[in-house]
Parts: C-alpha cells; structure tokens; sequence
C-alpha cells in the first residue's frame, strides 16, 4: 500500500540558527520585550518543530537580548528535542504546573522588562485561551502580533523555500490535469473532492487540506463546500485544490466545463466571454510583478479590467495571498495594502467573476516575485477546458 | 476509486436550534454581555457550520438577550449559508471593511451593554490574531473563556453525540486489529503511520489527524512523532490512533510487542511485569467511572495503583481527556479537577509507564460516564498482544 515518491528535500539545519537569530534581533530592533511563539507555522520556522496544536502549552520564548526557551510538556519532551531542527534551551512544565506563569517568568526576567511599560508579540494562531491567560499572568503589558514582525523574514522566501513551492506547485498541476482527464459527469463534487485528496497526498503532498468541486450553480461560490450534487453535463466546473509539500503550501484553480460528449452541451456564449475577461485579467495582474509594485496595484491590475467588462460587482474577493507555511499569509494582494512587493515573495493570483445562481469562474497561480518579474509556478494551461468529463 | 461505507448519522437539523437557544441563556446567566464564537467545534457544535479556520474572520456572536447573528466574509456568504444547519442571521463584510469593527458595533448594540463593565467571551481556537484585534475595537472590555461557559453543554453528549463517538470508535478498533494483523518489522514507523491513516479514512473516518507509532525506545515517549525508525524484532510498539467521523473523535492506544517469528525475542519479564501493572491501573480507573465521581478520582485511581509499584516518576501526563468534537476537551482527568463526572461525559482513560531511553506502554479507552457506571467505547483486547509483526 505504500506510494514510491520521490524524497522531499528539507530546508538545511543551519537555516533555523540563521532565522532564530535574525528574529531576535527584529524583536529588539522592534522594541517588544518579548515575543510568544505557540504551535504553527512560525514555531515551524524559527525551529522546524511541527507539533499538533492542542491545549498543552507549547511556546517558543524569545525574550529581546536573551537566548530563546522552548517550553513543552513534560510529555512531549522527547518530541521536541527529536523534532526542532536547531540546537535549543528546552523547559518543561508537569501537568499540574502552570505554564502560563512559567512563560511570564522568563518573560519579566528578560533585561528589557518594565513593568507597565512592555510590549510583548504573539503569534497570529496562537489559540485565544493561551492568550487570555498570558495577558492575566502578565497583566500590565501591551500585546501585539509576533507574526507581524517575522512576517519580515518569512514574507521573502529562499530558495529552498522556493524549490518546495516550485515541487508542490507542480505536484497539484498534475492532480489538475489527472482530474480533470478523468470520468466527471455523473458524480458527486464530493466524491472527486475525495478523488483529489488522495491523488494530492500520492503525489508527494503530506496535507491535502482543501479541495474546492464547485459545479454548475455551485461554481458561482467562491469557497464551496464540495457537497452531494452530481456533476451534470452542460457546466462548469471550478477546481481549486491545494495542501502542503514538505511543509510549503500548493493552490491552484482551473475552471472546467464538462460536455459530456455532447458538443450541443458546450459553453455558452456568455461563459465564453466572462471567462475572456477572466484570463485576461488574471494575465495582466501576473504580468504586472516585479519588485517595488504594491501589493494593491496587482489587484488594481486584475480588477480594472474586470470593472471595465461590466463585471465588477461579480468580482467580490481580492485578488491574491501570501503561501508558504501558511496557506495564506503575507503579502495580501488588496486594495490598501501599500506594501511594495520585493524579490522573493510568493502569493496567489486568482481574481474570479461569479454570476450567483447561474455559474462562476476562477483562474489561480502561485506567483514568485524574481527580480526582472513574476516566476510563474503553476503551469497547466489557463484557457477554459473544455472536456468530456 | 471510491470506498463503500455506511452513510454517517448526522445530528437532527433541530438540535442546533436547541443549543444556540441553550447557549444564550447561559450566556446572559454568567453575565457575559456577548460571547463570540470563531471557526472550530464550538460553532460546529452551534451551528453545524465547519468553515476551515483562515484569516478572514467568521464569528458567531451571540449578544445576550438578542438575537444570534453570524458574520462572514462576503465570498463565503453561499458557503454558510449552505453549511448551517440552523437558521440564522448572516452579516456579510467585503474585503476592505473591518469586520471586528462590525462584530463590536453588535456587541455593543446588545442590551446589556455598559461600557467599561461589560464582560465578553471567546471561543477557545479563535486566533489571537482576531482577539487583538476584538480587543483594541472593544477597548474596555473585560474578556473570559466562552468555551468554558458552552463547555456545560458540550461536556454532556446526547445520545445522537454517543452513537458517533460509539461509532469512531469501533471504526478505530478495527484498525487497531487490520494493523496488529499485518506485517511491521522491517517498515518505518511513518510508513505503518500512513497506513494506520489510510485504513482509518477507509473505515470511514473523514480525519486521520494523528497516528503515533512508537517502536522500541521510541514507546518512552508518550507523544512520540512518527519516525524513520525502523521496526525490530523483539520490541513494543505503541499504537495511539485516531481522528473524527461524523465530526466526533476517536482515540485509542494498545501495546503489541513483535516478535518477528522467533519465540526468544518474546516480552521481558520486567516488560510484562510493567505491562500487568498498567493494565490494572486502567482497568480500575475505568470500574471507577460513574456519576459523581470527581475527574480527578479517577486520575488517582489510575495513578495510585502505579505509585503503589513504583512506578509513579513513569507516568508523567494524565489519565486523560475529554472527546467530543475535539480530541481534546473538558473534562481533563488531572489532579486539581474537582469537576463531577455526570452522565454523558465522554472521556479517553489512558495511563501509561515510559522507562526513558528503553521502552514504555499505554492503554487508551474511550468511555462514556453510563448512568450506572462505565460504558467502553473501545473493545479490542486490551492485554499486551504479542504478534509476529
């Protein structure tokens, strides 16, 4: 029962050292005392340690001008020290201690507390239980986003971070294709859904998180569900899959439209259309990377067009986000993010034109800004599908 | 490609309205002016809604003697209102609006709010990302645990809740079986980890979060990550699986030691005498469970008869945890939870030794507090099972 895949290559050891150290000084540099770092995608950057988010503290302390503290449960100590990637003071706390005090207590010790006057991080996905506790262990501090300074150092990937973006990228483009290849009309969007989660995982992904099947009216929701209806001929068919490879996210979108091997049931006219101006905007946007545009500009790019065809108010999302760890992260392509993109950075772009009750379509890429314009990591043909099914 | 499995009951449509209308009474009975409820098993177990948890806020907020409304972000207004099972009130926000802006604009519209004395709570998993930003939009506010009030519901399942747990359950006991049965020295314990997940989704299960297969030394550590490690003849492995059908969660742990086909790489004595030990620690925690017990007597129990054979510095977590729609959720079987068990509590009894650096054993259970004692979710054997792996 086991798959023959190819080994997914892993961010070289010394790399932790270099992002541990590099956020120590952002978090001086910054003036936060400290910043708390639970389970996810940053713990998994600054340490390479994956845990499961469960209930059990588990917290990286990086204290400003002090050397960082894993803290675990006592149970999960071998875990971590089998699972960080880079050599770390380790605390543990018994199931009866209270970890919440001990995290405040290396906290105030650090050189840069003042008690009323400390700004502490932490990190986005931290579970607001863990928070509401800290913040009653360290009551008189200010509390701000530790994601949002890292954000820094992750938003610009390297290339091994790349390399792994590049390899879930095409591993999904593969799925794409091999779905959409296959028999479609007369099956449930569920049951592809299901079709797509075991062909991401064969295909090296450890995650296969979502997988959008949004047929017909259904393709007129952006975030379907993939539910019972049965794949009819005659629509469309909006496939947004994705997961993780080697901890780096995939997501993709190809719209389909299934005839069944009927040419009366291809394409109307309108779909023809709408899906046009769709192209052409999702096109023009990727065209318009390189370093120094604004993140919004990208979305003005793609949205003018959309606006210009009458479609406007039928293209209600932005137009792209960060990947990396993260599924979404920084940068997000939106109107008033300012931010100017710069070399390395990775995002989607997928704006999308829905026509509720009727149909939708949506066309998504995962983008890296190289320094002369956009490396384009998704590589199945963008034009509509049109396929038996 | 597809597997044919049993459709999984579902929770009557009515059920919802029952808990929401439950949950705000006891909202408005603590004295929370309003508790807001993001993605996760609290607004599953409201609503029916299983949105994944990502950046764009979705919040349930539920104001005290008001009506409950649900806040999602426009490009997911079709989902929600597909995947609620209730009716309810949608509020849309569009890309560039501040949706905690909108969630404290209804707060503080609620009629009990007094500004600088009221009290709101939050959902457990909100990120704290989205409480930060609660947090500065309702500045004088004083925050708590909204879990902790709706934990009162969610701690008794009903009989709907029971037979999915029933369910999970007997799914996982299977695999535990197909898995023991099979070949495993020689192979990864990644590689019997896939396949404990594989078989899992097989026997209908839509997760297959965890799958911890511990050989050898790695069996001393309770949280053990799948390995490379290869499987040797004439060692224990630790098997601890599980994952939620229906939404509800199964977790089970048995101890099998493999001989390879040779009759002189059998168990230790001293293995068997520890194995013998656990087993009446488990046992007896289990016989002990019935309405009126404290959580905490029933983590004595356990703990006593393994302290009593010297073995207490081995068994260094709880006895265990409650399940539901979480793997983990109240009630905690730890000293200092003086919580009675009534009846309808779910609960996983799981003690374990671990011999740090040589090798270690648990045995998990899920039971359900009966109205007349103990009823075992998990019936596979539980003596410690020799095979030829």
């Amino acid at each position: 029962m086991t798959t023959a895949t190819t080994p997914t290559p892993t961010i070289p050891a010394e790399r932790y050292a270099e992002r541990l150290r590099r956020f120590g000084g952002l978090v001086a540099e910054r003036g936060l005392v400290a910043a708390l770092i639970g389970v996810g995608p940053d713990l998994d950057y600054l340490t390479g340690y994956r845990a499961m988010p469960l209930e059990r503290l588990t917290m990286l302390v990086v204290v400003a001008d002090a050397a960082p503290v894993l803290v675990v449960p006592r149970l999960e100590e071998p875990a971590a020290r089998a699972g960080t990637r880079t050599a770390l003071e380790i605390a543990t706390w018994m199931e009866t201690d209270d970890p919440h005090a001990l995290v405040a207590d290396l906290v105030r010790r650090g050189p840069r507390w003042t008690a009323g006057r400390a700004t502490i991080g932490v990190s986005d996905r931290l579970w607001s239980s863990q928070l509401l506790r800290l913040q009653a262990a360290l009551p008189d501090a200010t509390w701000t986003s530790a994601t949002a300074v890292l954000g820094d150092l992750r938003m610009i990937k390297d290339p091994d971070e790349i390399e792994l973006l590049r390899l879930a990228g095409a591993a999904a483009d593969r799925v794409v294709d091999q779905i959409a290849s296959g028999r479609l009309v007369g099956r449930t969007e569920a049951d592809v859904a299901d079709e797509v989660r075991r062909r991401l995982h064969a295909e090296g992904h450890e995650l296969a998180e979502f997988a959008i099947v949004a047929s017909g009216p259904n393709s007129a929701s952006p975030h379907h569900a993939a539910s019972d209806r049965v794949i009819q001929a005659g629509e469309p068919i909006v496939l947004d899959i994705g997961g993780a490879l080697g901890g780096y996210g995939s997501d993709t979108t190809r719209t389909l439209w299934v005839t069944g091997g009927d040419d009366a049931k291809g394409p109307t006219e309108e779909f023809r259309h709408l899906f046009g101006v769709l192209l052409t905007s999702q096109v023009a946007a990727t065209r318009a990377v390189r370093p120094g545009v604004a993140a919004e500009a990208i979305d003005k790019t793609a949205r003018d067009i959309i606006d210009g065809e009458g479609y406007g108010e039928n293209f209600f999302h932005r137009t792209g986000h960060g990947i990396g760890l993260e599924g979404h992260e920084e940068p997000y392509l939106v109107a008033g993010n300012g931010e100017a993109l710069g070399e390395g950075m990775a995002f989607s772009i997928e704006p999308g034109i829905y026509l509720p009750g009727r149909y939708g379509a949506r066309i998504e890429d995962i983008v890296v800004c190289g320094a002369d314009g956009p490396i384009v990591l998704n590589n199945e043909p963008r034009e509509l599908r049109v396929v038996s099914g």
